[in-house]
């Protein structure tokens, strides 16, 4: 018997692709839809690409409108979360795809959002140690922001294998659906086609310290994050090119055996073949992640990249593969590991 | 049981899409894939994005290796697809996602592509007056060339309620994934971004006796058109806006009940609601397409636009939504009717 | 002696451009910049690609700041340049880039913009027959619409040469700054890259009744027109495809001859050799346009498609050249032909 | 009295970027333009964007052909200018604009190329110290790779002024132009747009030993260099994303006091005010350089991000600023700081 599934946000790019992935999904049926000034707008206004939903209307998001669901997925602006989630009962799953219940540490949240911390949730990134079996049979997740998603799946094997210092450098490029449907200059199409151009450099970015948590753990004792984010002109997608000096000893095959090793079960995560790099088109639309990891034996450095698309596996997927096995499905139901290209 | 199909040339766009589809359909194994100068390759390294299948090798285009399935989908050069298909079964079921069958006059055949015509087979653009029972049971198919769909599916129901006079006017935009691998330097990416250019202007195109073999059946009386494809900075899409003078009589209230009508009952064409126009990222990786149509009073004339994925719908979708029709399988199996966007 | 010029508007897309080519100009000395809601800010945080204007600061849009200049450039909201004009002494060049000044009719004023009708200045397309007597000495410019500079120069001479009926098909796309720089949701980048979509279909577009304005000049009988804009993914860029039916006794040699005759002097102008089409990569940041024409004889149709920077040729390259006639300086100073490519 | 001017290897990006930059010196005539397999073609089917210079005939490479010239320009394949320069007289000023003559190693040059050492020039970076003095008068310029030109200019303060350990961190987006128009599959356009992709990692890129060499004299001490380069979906533009420890005891302030101090009279280098950050597009077709540089305390990192055109600044405006020098020009002849945006 289908799941049934109401999606809070609805009218954003998040909840967009996370109905495109449940409209794929053999046991989910859509129930409720729900957006703040949306409300009362046809979904085909607003998400055109959503020709099967096109007639439904969003209804404000309200605790009786999200009543009555399996799942309750949330895709609001962070700090709304918590409050939602409280009228949700205890039997229902709620899959957070904001950032209200990522971070360990309230100080790095009140730092970083300015805010109360809500608290934290089981996180929906299964590739990490331990996390499919938080997340297995869960009430709740906090689904990882795009970023961290990206940085953690490239860097965590060198540092669970101990081959990196703790002190990483990240230089990644984001299609400009990560910034949302907010209206702002610098996101128009004339501003961005044909130009790129970082923000939030020196560790300002809100996803420093959830990638710091990732890695520390993975490590097993604190990393340094120098994070810069850079906005590409694409609509999807994201490249972490990330580094870290080496361990006294490394050696490459030393490298490339610690990454295979990680990732010989992972459904999604594709270890690419040596000489060949990942690149964000052939990861388009799919739940799929591609590594590639390389010695520099010259600079002293151990260099891993990933592409994945923001929007799925850095969001609305990896939402979808974390309810997968929180209600027992098959891990890669209703998702796909291939690429929409070119 | 699994219908198990082979792709000949799945080295190629066409073939790349293909094969992501078949990935998601529910009742295809898929067997032997060939290629020409690439056999022997692995898929991986051709078609970086098509993940499951990264480890398949390539092999040559012979009635040997595609002996043995229940489907051939043949994406080959035009010319080629006579010579294999001959040697396949009658009752194997050929899909030929080429040129070769698709025209009815041999003269046709020779004035545009200079060799001797091989026939014609059920034309898969189910859409079309009679198709659907053309296609129901037969072992092959010719499917229609990107640009005729998107223009069919937009003109043929103002020809077939006699709204429009027999002379089509068609500007259309395509995506740079519609010219195929080959390797020209107008194709490179520092030309086509930020540029957009005709090609092929003044009734050379390839694809017009298609058009006006598709609308003259429609209209009843021969269709004469005007034929002008553009290069646009995109990798998928097409943009067909074709137009007509308007026979007397004819309201905007009449066009609009024309194509409500021809449109009713399709799984894939979205006549849009009056005031919301087609956009090609709406319909990006799916099978959907998207139709406006209105009438200019002050020039006197129908304008109707559609917008497709020139490799999806207009290519290898529509080669699995009639391969559906001519096994019996419902319509949209494996088929989405959702496009990947933003 | 430099002239000095004011730029009123100096915030957006026009002004922007102009300021660029006005840097450019030998003979031009940039006076006071002005703005609305921007008055007060750094040019450098507004128009961070003027390196050179970096420190200037907005001023308001008022008489006495504009006072003092030779030529004062408005790059207003339409309905906006009349009431600044008659602030301006009649001894001060005053170059409209807007469209108030732009028709002759009152009543296609009224239609379309739904305000009174301020005036008719002459009109800043030196190409036109007629067009560069009426700019020599004058104090009063009317800078074309950017399509109908596109539109007007593929097909006067086919109207001047009488070779086309009086009935024009247009599809022309356009890069997302002719939108200029309001935030509107359809014109983030998100939503633009990828994908091409018409607007104001059906003979809405204002640019309409310029196009028929100048298309029946030429003609001497009145022109009706279709167009169709599009919206392509680029920042810049017209490339319209116009077409009407070729009159009787129409040849290809002819069509070609009356184009090479109308184009034979004129220095931003290339009609290209036969077999080269336009490309809008080609005039990107020039003043040049690019011309080819073809006569369809299967469809009876000539069909003329132009190549045109928007912002540069189509907004205010076609400003400083009309201005370099006004002012009887070498029509070509501070232009270029040349395009910024690839 | 204008200085004559020949390009070898005009049918390239570099050597058409240069031709549009020298249309545009008052100083400069154009003379012969050189091509290999394009020898014999017309300039106007090969550079459409170069209008004015359409009908300009491309001759073979030859000293018969270049001589006679005041300078000589080389925009040909790595290898090739040392036997071209040779027949050239001493009293002509020959710049190149590939890399023969960049390095001081031989050994580096044989690592790196694989052929022999053909020596070194002054290098046309003028913005490195000593640089001017060594290109004032000079008869020979080798003119800095595209990578090094926005590396060393984002570094080198902080090397000079002892900010930053000698270890540097660096990842660069390119646009496709940087590749050239060599037909490979990963350049098509339906590849490139949507795609962000690196290339080259772990040290193996034929610019990291040119950056080693101007960091390491910069900091008066060997400089490791660990350097990313990535493809980006554009045709133009480097940003550089640089990065390396703070040395004990930098603070913001002396970070910022450093490079305003190096860059206080640099014509085409700006440094941001604080808080703006670099753009490709920002400096889209012009000479400018824009830099940002921040101190991340967290990481302990001292963050230099440049944007430049790959193709003037880094290639064909570099070589015009250079000539200048060299010829006693003013050293912004023909040059521009403003940027063709959006």
């Amino acid at each position: 018997m289908a799941v049934r599934a109401a999606v809070a946000g609805a009218s954003g790019y998040a909840g967009g692709e996370l109905l495109r992935l449940l409209l794929a999904h053999p046991g989910v049926e859509i129930g409720a839809l729900t957006g703040h000034s949306n409300a009362g707008q046809r979904l085909g206004s607003l998400q055109p690409h959503l020709l099967p939903l096109a007639g439904r209307v969003l209804e404000p998001t309200t605790a009786e409108v999200l009543a009555g669901h399996d799942v309750v997925f949330l895709a609001l602006p962070h700090g709304q979360s918590a409050a939602v989630a409280e009228q949700l009962g205890d039997d229902v799953l709620v899959v957070d795809m904001g950032a209200d219940f990522r971070l360990r540490d309230a100080g790095d949240w009140e730092k970083f959002y300015g805010s109360p911390h809500a608290g934290t949730w089981p996180y929906g990134l299964p590739e990490l140690p331990g996390a499919r079996a938080a997340l297995a049979g869960t009430k709740r997740v906090a689904v990882p922001g795009c970023y961290p998603t990206a940085v953690s799946l490239a860097l965590f094997p060198a540092y669970a294998a101990r081959l990196a210092r703790p002190d990483a450098v990240i230089v990644a490029a984001t299609g400009t659906s990560g910034a949302g449907k907010a209206l702002k200059p610098h996101l128009l199409g004339s501003e961005v086609m044909g130009s790129m151009s970082p923000y939030g450099v020196g560790g300002g970015h809100r996803h420093t310290p959830e990638m710091i948590q990732n890695l520390s753990a993975a490590a097993g004792e604190p990393v340094t994050v120098s994070f810069t984010p850079t906005l590409a002109p694409m609509s999807r997608g994201i490249l972490a090119t990330c580094s870290a000096k080496a361990q006294p000893g490394v050696t490459a095959a030393g490298v490339r055996e610690a990454y295979e090793k990680a990732y010989a079960d992972e459904p999604f995560v594709h270890l690419l073949p040596p000489g060949q790099w990942p690149a964000t088109a052939s990861v388009y639309g799919s739940n799929a992640v591609q590594i590639q990891v390389a010695y520099d034996e010259a600079a002293g450095r151990v260099i891993a990249i990933s592409a994945i698309d923001n929007l799925a596996k850095g969001t609305a997927g990896g939402a979808v593969q974390s309810m997968n096995i929180a209600l027992g499905l098959p891990e890669d139901t209703g998702l796909t590991a291939a690429g929409v290209a070119p």
